[in-house]
């Protein structure tokens, strides 16, 4: 395959996979915990642990952003012309949908269920922005090779330390909203979830200017 | 010992620990958990992850693939001849069940039993198809010395993000036939299991040589 | 930005990030099981291991002590002066305050509260002598570039193996007076806390030098 | 200090703080668990894995046996003369003991208290025997630099998968008399796990040079 279909590729299915590992380990979780979430998030946050390794460490030499906050970001450092973020961010969405189905699938559940979770309210968006403006400084001052252990570690934990479990990616948010099941968010608290992200990223592009890049 | 008696050797002793790993654990977590088995499947993917890295590391000098999916790929690349490939599944097969009774063993069980645990339906064929194909890109694509960590996160993730736990081995699914515990499988229900990693193999392979073979 | 100012920027951020994650992955864990601390404490500690692993790592490159025990340490090895020593000192225990502040707003508590939580006796302050020992011992005898996995991987462990948690750190003792939940200490119980740990610290130096320095 | 004396001190404070760790988890994990055990050892196996780590990684420029197994195949390789192998028994054994003191003074409980836990039967032996043998073959057959994962790995394992919850050390054994608690062992019953552990050791050392060993 050509190089530039080669990176779509990556940015689509790296998503989709991204989508299915967070979706479906919360279902799993869910199944098995008896109600209780502390066991279910425990089994989440590991699961999306070892999924973000080994997804982004085996699509890096492709692409591997996984993320469009990521992506804009590449895009105002000129890493990434205009169409080509368009279409990242594009195939980011439509792998995060699979990736949503693709776990709504494995577990028997309705192919696309808009989920009836709630998430709302200023401490929920200021997570994601912390989490998100985090998350951009984290792959932005790591070295490149430390960059999939570093991101894993970074989600690992901000499951636990933000009050939204740290979605900090549209395009993940945007599968999310798709299944009904523990990792779901309702559709209309989408929206600000990926405003407050975008913002947050902006945030943690311009800390890491400031700090590290010299 | 000559060099394809150690290869047999490690086979055998590989994925006969690999499945004493995964059988034990099982019966461990189920045993300790009051029933909730959110705990028992944190124990048994955490004694997976570490028991994966541990054995691929410690054999990989010698032979790793502790799967007949892998050594039909290798096969299919000409770096394993019909015989050595015959002898390899032979060998896995018959240390799964090794496995298998050693973990009986160890816990007080009777040596072989068979499974009563049904695991059938079409999304767990499904579950199987995908977990196999992620795992032997994987494989494939990571560099070598990077494989023992990354089929560890992949397989912990696996557990918790297909609905079939991800057994992804017909060698190890042959085993898991004789404990009648939490890791076990009915001897009807494998067969399609295998099946289905088969195919998955092959899909895995396929989109391996497609993306990531140049 | 000047050399100096990016130090003591590292110093505030990491230790507000450090009880960031300390404080608001106790609260979740908390939240989310049911009374069963021991699942709230395998959350808080996985979530402090990936902290301390990510925090250590971004912020090596311009400075990473995030404790008041370490840049004790290090004025008496004479790498930091003492204008320094004590810039550092109070930018970590604001950052601790900062971290709590942050905590508590994006779980929706008041921004500022005291702990209630009882932490005396004879054997939590023996426990954060031995803790703050083996810390001081871990970094000054580890090879630098692997400080943040050693550090993550101590404090993992000695989450569990100290009767008091192991705070181990004064800056993240004074942040953890403002937040009442389950990382929280209550304020007349931090002194204590942070004369042994400082007395700890000293202890593990001298070890260090005895043992490990030539 | 002199290179010998270094090493008995090395054998010392790394088998106490080994004991410590073990021991130490253990009581916190119970305490806080609610009867759960499957709660209480995926935090002993975690807080191991994380301390057997830290404590290779830290002591191996000095000495990091931490077990009379170990020095015994080290003694039968010629790598250390009698007297030291003799030496380094007594100390880990010493500091075995003073490692269960050191965790029942942290959690407020009597210094020294022999352990009631009933742990007999042949398939516990049959258990100690495959731990270390397993053990045995994991340290000699890894490169040198690996050894502390890799140890910790299959330890953090061998929790899981043996139904002793793999001791595999003689002088953890031997330290593990002196505390009542989760990972206790009744003194009666400690001879035999060194038996079997012993036996395991060399079984273990025979199969590494038959296989490994060039």
């Amino acid at each position: 395959m050509g190089k530039f279909k080669n990176k779509i590729f990556a940015e689509f299915t790296g998503t989709a996979l991204l989508v299915c590992v967070v979706v479906g380990s919360g279902i799993m979780g869910q199944n098995l915990s008896d109600g209780n979430d502390g066991i279910a998030l425990l089994a989440n946050s590991l699961a999306t642990f070892w999924g973000l390794y080994f997804l982004i460490t085996i699509f890096a030499p492709l692409s591997a952003h996984f993320n469009p906050v990521v992506s804009l970001v590449s895009y105002i450092r000129g890493e990434l012309k205009f169409p080509a973020f368009i279409s990242f961010v594009a195939v980011q969405c439509l792998g995060g949908l699979l990736g949503a189905i693709l776990a709504n699938l494995m577990f028997n559940l309705p192919l696309i269920e808009l989920s009836t979770k709630i998430r709302t309210g200023s401490n929920l968006w200021f997570s994601e922005l912390i989490a998100t403006a985090g998350l951009i400084m984290i792959i932005f001052a790591s070295d490149a090779k430390k960059v999939p252990i570093m991101v894993a570690s970074y989600i690992g934990a901000a499951y636990w330390f933000t009050a939204s479990t740290s979605f900090a990616n549209p395009a993940v948010t945007f599968g999310r909203i798709f299944s009904d099941t523990f990792a779901g968010i309702n559709l209309n608290d989408a929206p600000l979830f990926i405003i407050f992200q975008i913002m947050g990223g902006l945030l943690g592009y311009l800390i890491y200017k400031v700090v590290w890049d010299k």
